[in-house]
């Protein structure tokens, strides 16, 4: 059934090709849409001040292909991997979109020899899964990394992550957030002192993963139902996932007669401890949240684990701030650049991936709801005639300011009347227009009208520039 | 044979992900690229070039999904329809990648009921072309598009949009070019009085087309063998297609006989006029050749049509400047927007797409030549120490740093050698070091180490962020 509805599609996408105009349909792919001049005008605010910030901590910036061999996303991705989609195979290479921007960027590192660097790459990501768009989350969407590579000594880098996402999310002004933070080496001594066999560890992982979005109690059910975990580890589990801290909890855990048996666990903590001790130095730790529920779904992640949500405060009645969802998150994964080097040389990695879209859509309602007027153009002046046949004259006069770097416009009509083109500047913001009449003309001057004053000067022709300049600087 | 092969790459990819790290192929797909970081300041520099003078123009900004529906794309590039990639049926909705800006730019003004725009959109686009990465030419690669869609009085749009191509081509300093200019009705016209059928217009177009990279004798024996063109038309069109010239050819060729007597001719050739009037006005006349074997590949152009070419001009042995290829291209098309109402209702637009890969190819090799160093990171200040034992009073004061804008880095160790550190920074090209040391500590100030004339000034700690900013503003 499948492949003959696949034949009919094809035949009918042929057929709304060659039969004509009035049986397409008229939109995006599912999980997708366009971007138009006012949503993009936000979306390079925040696109700034996540840049703004990768190049203060001294960011490089990289970028690769939108697909990549499907061979290189493989064996990546865990249980996600049925989200990613492939491409048609026309002859050649098999090919699939990229998932993230860390799989790229682990081949790029191993592919180029790069043991060292320090780079941020913004770009579309596509996954095959259902789309919410209301709540920002889409089939292509943006990420905006920020990843460290290299040897260094413990924690720095990784505390450098966590202090990014809270410049970002201050800097952004999207109201109070937590970043929680686990490692998964944590995880796994805990796995392994609740009585998890080695085999079950991913796939148990996968399902703490879930609490941000089920309660305990079918988690664990999936635990022991689906994935046959005895009952008995998962609520042993159960005790620590609901624990969340700061230093205090990371050193009770260091006296666990359990977790501080196991070398992985004592291990974590110990960095764990470092880690927050450069966070008191960053002045941060008081919206981060050592919290052993959290992760995170790659398998890739090989210690330090993160991810920051926003905490819904705007509404008095709620007793307990309520998270809204993830806006970021990140992890290290050691490993990672090592399974593409042919020799398995390793590269260790920590990194920080900005979820814009829904960031994006916060800032899209707000703007919404204040009625904020967004200009979409930069034009600093109109080029306008009071009288007939001015065209050639306008032409002119407009050529001589873009010429001189001035952000210009003119309408597109032979004999504009010069109401139409004053409203055409307060439909758009232009605050100033330059008038030529043939009097003007004659003396060597052009009119500049102030839009929202509606004060007019006479500006010798050769001074125009200056005064626009001067007049559009703040 | 194609099935089993794709069976056996399918199998291969899979195991590929399973059985480990040593089997992978790395390397990105045919035909792209990465991009490293002294590649991507480049590639920044030449964006701000071209936005800068879009945004000049008024232009606003817009952003579509990087597929559209196949039948979207299907029955819009004639020939080319073949180089389009498609995406796997994994269920749902046919999907291709986008082929050009244009179709989903028309997409986009149809579907939103959008009659009136100026806008520009810079995405990559993608084409399963053969690649020939040495002179820029990709599968995958930017395009830089500035369009104007709207019914506005004839020629205005037009002439901007070859004033932009000029405007950059001038600003990116790639040495001596020409802008081509003809019309698809003059073609069309000229094709009527040669004799060719109707239905075979386009066929013969794509064929004229082809004579920037074949002689006349190859074009012409492809328009009588393959399609069955009568000699003594392809005749009659060699005649035209060897004429260039700019108002004097056009006044020439209103007095033609033949052509004169054409409806269409007569009307391309009338506003080709208007054009070279407006284009006058603005200056730009000497780099603009009204060309009539300019033909354009594209099955949707209706009106002008134009493409930029840089000359060749270095070797001072060639006689007459060479074409090296072309840099950018653009054109009318009326009748796009209504292939996608559903009422047919058209919306004439007319734009240009700068082809900022052969571009940026120039300008790479220029950089290699020229041993320029080109910085990839913005940072200031590098905070440094001289003694051991600092690592926290350099996070303290780098986060003191950041908070207030500065860019700045740290090496991430706990004990650098304050050698390393200097190096560090002439690597970079970062220009200054903040030195913290035991007795600067207890002094309450920081050194400022100047890194080019390694002159060091003691800057007092409430001070140091002024200091930086003095000294790394331009």
């Amino acid at each position: 059934i499948a492949k003959e509805v696949a034949k009919l599609l094809e035949m009918k996408a042929q057929l709304g090709g060659d039969e004509g105009k009035h049986k397409f349909v008229l939109k995006t792919p599912k999980g997708t849409r366009d971007y138009s001049p006012k949503q993009m005008a936000i979306r390079e605010r925040v696109f700034n001040a996540i840049i703004t910030c990768f190049k203060r901590h001294g960011a490089e910036v990289i970028d690769t292909p939108v697909f990549e061999l499907k061979e290189t996303l493989m064996g990546k991705y865990g249980e996600d991997s049925k989200l990613i989609y492939d491409l048609k195979d026309q002859g050649g290479e098999l090919l699939s979109l990229r998932y993230d921007l860390t799989v790229p960027f682990a081949r790029y590192l191993a592919m180029n020899k790069i043991t060292n660097i320090k780079r941020y790459h913004i770009a579309k990501v596509y996954r095959r899964d259902n789309p919410a768009m209301t709540r920002g989350r889409y089939r292509e969407f943006y990420q905006c990394d920020f990843d460290i590579a290299g040897q260094f000594d413990p924690m720095i880098p990784d505390a450098e992550c966590l202090k990014i996402v809270h410049e970002i999310l201050s800097d952004l002004q999207l109201g109070d957030f937590l970043i929680k933070v686990n490692d998964r080496r944590i995880l796994d001594g805990m796995f392994a002192v609740c009585g998890v066999p080695d085999s079950k560890f991913r796939t148990i992982c996968s399902s703490v993963d879930k609490l941000d979005k089920m309660p305990w109690e079918e988690v664990r059910s999936e635990m022991v139902g689906e994935k046959g975990l005895s009952p008995e580890a998962a609520d042993r589990i159960g005790e620590y996932v609901q624990l969340h801290g700061g230093l205090d909890l990371i050193e009770q855990l260091l006296q666990d007669p359990r977790l501080s048996q196991n070398k992985l666990a004592k291990e974590g903590l110990g960095d764990m401890k470092l880690l927050f001790e450069y966070l008191t130095l960053f002045g941060i730790t008081g919206k981060i949240s050592f919290d052993l529920s959290l992760a995170r779904g790659l398998d890739y992640y090989t210690g330090v684990i993160f991810e920051a949500v926003l905490l819904q405060q705007e509404n008095d009645h709620v007793e307990e701030p309520v998270s809204v969802g993830s806006v970021a998150g990140g992890g290290r994964y050691d490993g990672l650049v090592g399974m593409f080097d042919p020799k398995g040389r390793k590269v260790p990695c920590v990194g920080v991936s900005i979820g814009i879209e829904r960031i994006f859509s916060i800032l899209e309602q707000r703007v919404e709801a204040s009625e904020e007027k967004i200009r979409t153009t930069e034009t600093q002046v109109l080029v306008a005639s009071a009288q007939k046949k001015l065209l050639e004259e306008r032409l002119k006069l407009i050529s001589e300011l873009w010429d001189a770097g001035i952000k210009a416009e003119v309408l597109y009509k032979k004999n504009p009347k010069l109401l139409n083109q004053l409203q055409y500047c307060e439909e758009t913001g232009i605050p100033l227009v330059a008038i030529v009449g043939e009097q003007e003309l004659k003396d060597g001057v052009v009119k500049l009208r102030v839009v929202a004053t509606r004060e007019e000067v006479s500006v010798r022709r050769e001074s125009l520039v200056e005064e626009i300049r001067m007049r559009t600087s703040r």
